[in-house]
């Protein structure tokens, strides 16, 4: 489609690690060629770099300190960042409809597409859990949950009606994979944090935490010891880990769990599902049952023109004996952003393209308290080296000197000074001087389903 | 109303500088007398150090560093934080009602009150003004301006239309008084850094900025020649700035002053009125025409339990020889907190109160580009040196070491890094997974009236 007067335009759809890191790595391979733009479209005009998510909503991280502008990491006059939503795809039409903050939809023509819209919380179907949990998928959900945390605690604090006081200081996550563990390890540290700095009228026994998952382990995506190591650090700071157990049912002031329990809380945290954009399974490429594109092991998907990349991707590992795919993981998807950059400017050269390959350098996951668990070229770590391994780790890959700083000095002050109850409201950050100003309760009264 | 029994209550209206230093300052007093408690009731749960707002939307300043929570500052066990919006004050009744977090209204009882609500923007019924400006008197304003204003560089750049591109970098202030200076210097400093560092597809020419003022000067607050200076500095830098010229009327894409010129522009900031919180003129206390309380030089109101301080009160200065009163300065507020404490103290003990007295220090502002205007002492000082002497006021002013600390650092950090255009969206913080997650457009266009 590419014709000598226009340049060759790759649109990469998705502002995610998978999507940044191929414009990123695209830019470096075409050094000073002419003949290809970037585009990239993405909700927000920066990258979240979520794995340091669980700190924010915790205040030991400055929201901004782990979110990089897009327009910072990429530089070359010929790419484009266009802060928008997807609407629709059409890999047959090579057009892909946008809406950008005019409110008005865009049609962006391409002649190679780059799939990396990554997941969204999934949520089963459970009744109520749409309704009132929150994720910690995006910034919105880790502002979201550290302010109904403080909610809570404020209204705890007031309460003289021991029932509704017990729910108010129950907290509950769903989900024990990594992004459970890590979001309740640090929900806890915060939670009994504040409560003894701030809010001494409520007593520590006062506060009661949940950690409930439908599988027989703690962090599945480890060996059964660290799990276990996991689970019982976990459950010596208070925890009550319910293993084997769904979530039946979330309401208001409560959750039904297992064979029909029901834990009084106002609080929880989904971390137990991920599925890709629905869009992606509309666009016309190859869908596995989950709605993941089914790409070869170069990253192409059925239509020539488009790849696939992330967790929005099927990848299959070639040198697998069982022939699983690739994990969903944000290590994973940097590694494949390097290969597909080179695939796609070899694929406008009419080279051939080649498999992404790679072995995983390990996994670590922070529990709090100074305490991780993980396996790290197949050793196994626990205890403080890996929570420090894992905090060098992910400061190793936060991107640019700038940030690196902001997160150091973000966990010396920390250390020295501690976190602190502020809730932040800016939610009515969109409205102008008509805003009435008036209070919005951030935890739903519509019904009292109790 | 005291009884034996159950100790004073004195109820404070208003979480800022005057509300919050009262309590501040009655804790001191009471030391560890038990028989007086202190309520404060505050929209939200941490004081806004607003003098350093403008450097908030700028991205300067993180916005938790200029916020503290009340808890950090007031500690007493009986003192109480209420997170709430005061829906009614019955002075006769000694009832105030309160809206919390949980959508039911509560009655809070009081022996003493003290009115500490401050001000909120005036628009003077200037037409459009509530609908399509900001203001700069909270986080979430300063959070507002920041993010149209980067939602406009990225509109701009894809933009083709002259028109609409024209409207979109055109930037108006409204108001050159202290806040509207600071603001317009801030906001100018900012658009000019990120466009040169991240939108270099826009040219620099291709921005506009005014200042729109209806007195024949600028900064009123100040003598004529710093005025004076400030207007060259701002205009030497690009502004067009328009004295004696009201503001017509705001529509979506333009702006209507003077006698009819028309400038087109998505981005009016106003920051050309404050008026007292409305609910103190239906407290059934005195107030004048303006809605204000009026006090005696002691902050006592015609209802002898109930007190006024800060900018929701006219406060006579008995040594002022044209007796006006004194200005709505949280220097003042500061000061007055002090007296008002000791008045409490010695109404509750039985003892006469004394007039708040004060003569001020001086005033000092910030334009912008590390340059200031102000006087000190009676003394004159302008440039770098002014710039200087208002950073650190104002860094002495901030409250504890932690504070202190993290403002320091963001200024170093910001002074070798350069600030960014992230535009944090957190808007629905308080949506749970049903959230749709859909952009909504910091811009409204419902209408379009050009």
């Amino acid at each position: 489609m590419s014709s000598a007067q226009r340049p060759h335009r790759v649109l990469i759809l998705g502002g995610g690690f998978a999507g940044v890191m191929t414009a990123q790595a695209l830019e470096r391979r075409l050094g000073k060629r002419r003949d290809v733009e970037i585009w990239l479209v993405s909700r927000d005009n920066f990258m979240l770099f979520t794995p340091l998510l669980p700190e924010v909503c915790s205040g030991v991280l400055e929201p901004r300190h782990v979110v990089m502008p897009l327009r910072g990491m990429l530089h070359h006059q010929s790419t484009w960042c266009i802060t928008a939503d997807v609407e629709a795809i059409d890999t047959q039409g090579h057009v892909v409809t946008v809406m950008g903050g005019d409110g008005d939809p865009h049609r962006l023509q391409y002649d190679t597409l780059v799939l990396a819209l990554g997941g969204i919380t999934h949520t089963f179907g459970i009744p109520g859990l749409e309704e009132h949990a929150v994720g910690m998928k995006t910034l919105a959900d880790a502002f979201g949950l550290r302010n109904r945390v403080i909610e809570m605690l404020e209204r705890a604090e007031l309460e003289d009606d021991p029932r509704i006081r017990q729910a108010d200081l129950t907290f509950v996550v769903g989900g024990a994979g990594l992004s459970g563990v890590e979001t309740a390890g640090e929900l806890e540290d915060f939670v009994r944090r504040v409560r003894r700095h701030y809010y001494p009228k409520i007593g520590e026994g006062d506060i009661h935490t949940y950690l409930v998952e439908l599988k027989n382990e703690v962090l599945a995506e480890l060996p059964p010891e660290m799990g276990a190591f996991a689970r019982q650090r976990l459950e010596r700071r208070g925890f009550e880990v319910r293993l084997g157990t769904p979530i039946r049912e979330v309401r208001e002031a409560e959750v039904v769990i297992g064979e029909g329990e029901v834990i009084p809380t106002r609080t929880v945290v989904w971390t137990g599902g991920v599925r890709p954009a629905p869009m992606v399974a509309r666009s016309g490429v190859e869908v596995d049952h989950a709605g993941r594109v089914k790409t070869r092991p170069t990253m192409e998907t059925s239509r020539s023109t488009a790849f696939a990349i992330g967790d929005c991707a099927v990848i299959p590992n070639v040198e697998d004996p069982d022939g699983r795919p690739f994990a969903p993981t944000a290590q994973n998807a940097v590694r494949e952003a390097k290969r597909l950059a080179a695939n796609i400017v070899a694929r406008i050269d009419g080279r051939p393209l080649s498999p992404y390959r790679y072995r995983t350098i390990g996994t670590l996951a922070s529990i709090g308290h100074h305490t991780g668990v993980g396996v790290v070229f197949g050793i196994r770590v626990r205890g403080w080296i890996a929570w420090f391994m894992w905090r060098g780790y992910y400061w190793s890959r936060v991107p640019g000197i700038n940030r690196k700083v902001r997160v150091g000095l973000d966990w010396v002050l920390t250390a020295l000074f501690g976190t602190d109850p502020v809730q932040l409201k800016v939610e009515d950050a969109s409205s102008a001087l008509g805003s009435t100003g008036r209070r919005r309760a951030p935890v739903r009264d519509r019904d009292t389903s109790d």
